[in-house]
């Protein structure tokens, strides 16, 4: 543990996120060594943080929406040299062998991927830290290649928001008359209407907020439907092939789901717990409807998605920030307070 | 409206069944009259009886699950004629041009099927009265053709309890290799073992009572798991690609989703209504698993159900009960206490 790194770390679930020394391992013989450019700040960050989904460790150094440049690779590594720009998403690394592994689903892993922070390292134990820091050293395996001519700081949250909304779209095969609906405009909400549309599907947007309308449809939205008015949601009965509910609170499914077309599904990313109020079977049985889940994507679609990006300009609507100014940009996301996505500038740490 | 009909109905929802002397419509150039010979006995007819689901109508004349011999056929008709062994299942009509009438899925039309009972007919507004009856009435385009050498008796429980389990199993693309759970062991359940198990499948059994062990393995099931022994579910995790939830009442489903691999669904088949305890979205997201539903099947998959049960020589088990005998039997289904469905012989009418 030779490599000397500076981060932001959470010492606690109560406390804010403050400067924290730490060390990475030497370089493994699979190893990519980088300098951190940028990391996007996801709404998961902040449940970690404050351990809102159980299983924390401290200190805690998040973050997985990680952009960077090679300084030095491992002996067996062939894919990446020093000078190439890279990502790292939600993984760093898992078994390598079950049959999810085999399928290129590792974050479906049945030993568990390894996360990019706050997990152990399946070599040496070690916690896991993540890209709120300058430096990080990662196996090739779960290295990205970013293409040429996307805006870095924008494609940082491709790595976990892009992959996030795609690996759905793509498995529930949406493309040109797929019917897409997308419930909520944040982080994952904005990437999955940016996503749909150049798919070629066409695109609504669930939301409470009639402010949001202009910006959703900028982004890729085609219609854009107030949950809240029963009338408008009645319109929609029966419509949409696929929903993505993006949304990361406890929320009430009912009303989406009579929406969905016959073998539509629901697919929940955002959130991760008991659903409630409680789910009526009617709509599912009466259209062979269904709910669903769906976590981050694979490396080799994270790839692919990647590349589909870099074809098409995509990238995530972001506000850069410095990481200073982290406990802010927290505060600020539980607001949603955001378009759409936080991106900590690691410049600013050598400010 | 000139053909007598003898039958039993309940006259509210707090009534028992009771002899009801009604007539049915003269034949319009599609219909096919036949002579009822049996009619099972569904859990739902009691749910509609007492206005469980809501909707009911009075006086109400249930049964869905019909075999009866023609007896006389409209002008139009080229399909039947007088003699045949026919069957009527859970609907009469539909509107014939949404997108799901096109598709073979009368069940989930736009406009909605015509049901067997209760309902208004599109075309004179009278309420269809069901199978308790001696006779009846129905567009030859949902008569299906009953295999000869099947055992009439245990045919009819086929146009509901075996077509509702059929369904998904051929639309989840059961076959050999699949891995099948159904929960519940009544008259859906049976048939779902015996299905699943001609299909090819692996089939397990979820059941809370350890005496159902043996029955189960002789109805197809190669392996019974204990549903309230977390040791046994544990055993489980991650391995079925679908599962059959005939389970007519509220339960929990959280222990069963983990038990689903990596993309398997859980299909609600009995419980319509709010589900709970709260749905957990933590198996759905970390597996992309998912929870649907399925109602009963179209005309064209229940032919090929029946064709199917007729080569393979499938029927269900069922205990035969006189029509005197009706109240009784629903006291009996409420406590479980039939293997597995009753059957009414209509000519316990003329006795």
């Amino acid at each position: 543990m030779t490599i000397p790194v500076s981060g932001y770390a959470a010492q606690s679930f109560e406390a804010a996120l403050a400067p924290y020394q730490f060390t990475r391992r030497d370089l493994r013989v699979d190893d990519v060594a980088l300098d951190i450019l940028y990391c996007g700040v996801c709404h998961s960050d902040l449940h970690n943080v404050r351990n809102e989904w159980g299983g924390a460790t401290y200190p805690m150094v998040p973050g997985h929406e990680i952009i960077g440049r090679v300084t030095a690779v491992g002996a067996g590594v062939t894919r990446f040299r020093a000078g190439d720009v890279v990502g790292v998403g939600c993984m760093v690394d898992s078994c390598q062998h079950c049959m999810p592994c085999a399928q290129g689903l590792e974050q479906y892993c049945d030993d568990g991927a390894t996360t990019t922070y706050n997990a152990p390292d399946r070599h040496d134990g070690t916690t896991t830290y993540g890209g709120y820091s300058d430096r990080t050293v990662v196996s090739d395996r779960f290295v990205l290649a970013i293409p040429e001519g996307l805006a870095l700081e924008g494609a940082a949250p491709l790595l976990c928001a892009g992959i996030t909304t795609w690996s759905p779209l793509r498995h529930w095969k949406v493309g040109k008359g797929s019917k897409v609906a997308v419930i909520g405009l944040g982080g994952l909400g904005h990437m999955a209407l940016k996503l749909a549309n150049v798919l070629g599907a066409e695109v609504t947007l669930f939301t409470r907020s009639p402010g949001k309308a202009e910006d959703a449809r900028r982004l890729g939205a085609h219609h854009v439907v107030l949950s809240t008015d029963e009338a408008q949601m009645a319109a929609r009965k029966g419509r949409f092939d696929l929903i993505l509910d993006t949304v990361p609170f406890v929320h009430d499914l009912n009303p989406y789901l009579p929406t969905l077309a016959l073998d539509g599904t629901l697919v929940l990313l955002g959130q991760i717990g008991p659903l409630g109020p409680a789910l009526s079977s009617v709509p599912l049985v009466m259209g062979r409807r269904a709910v669903a889940g769906s976590l981050i994507g694979g490396i080799a679609e994270t790839q692919e998605m990647l590349d589909f990006c870099g074809r098409h300009g995509i990238v995530s609507d972001v506000e850069v920030i410095r990481m200073q100014d982290i406990n802010g940009a927290y505060e600020r996301m539980l607001r949603s307070d955001v378009k759409y996505r936080f991106v900590i500038d690691m410049a600013s740490m050598k400010a």
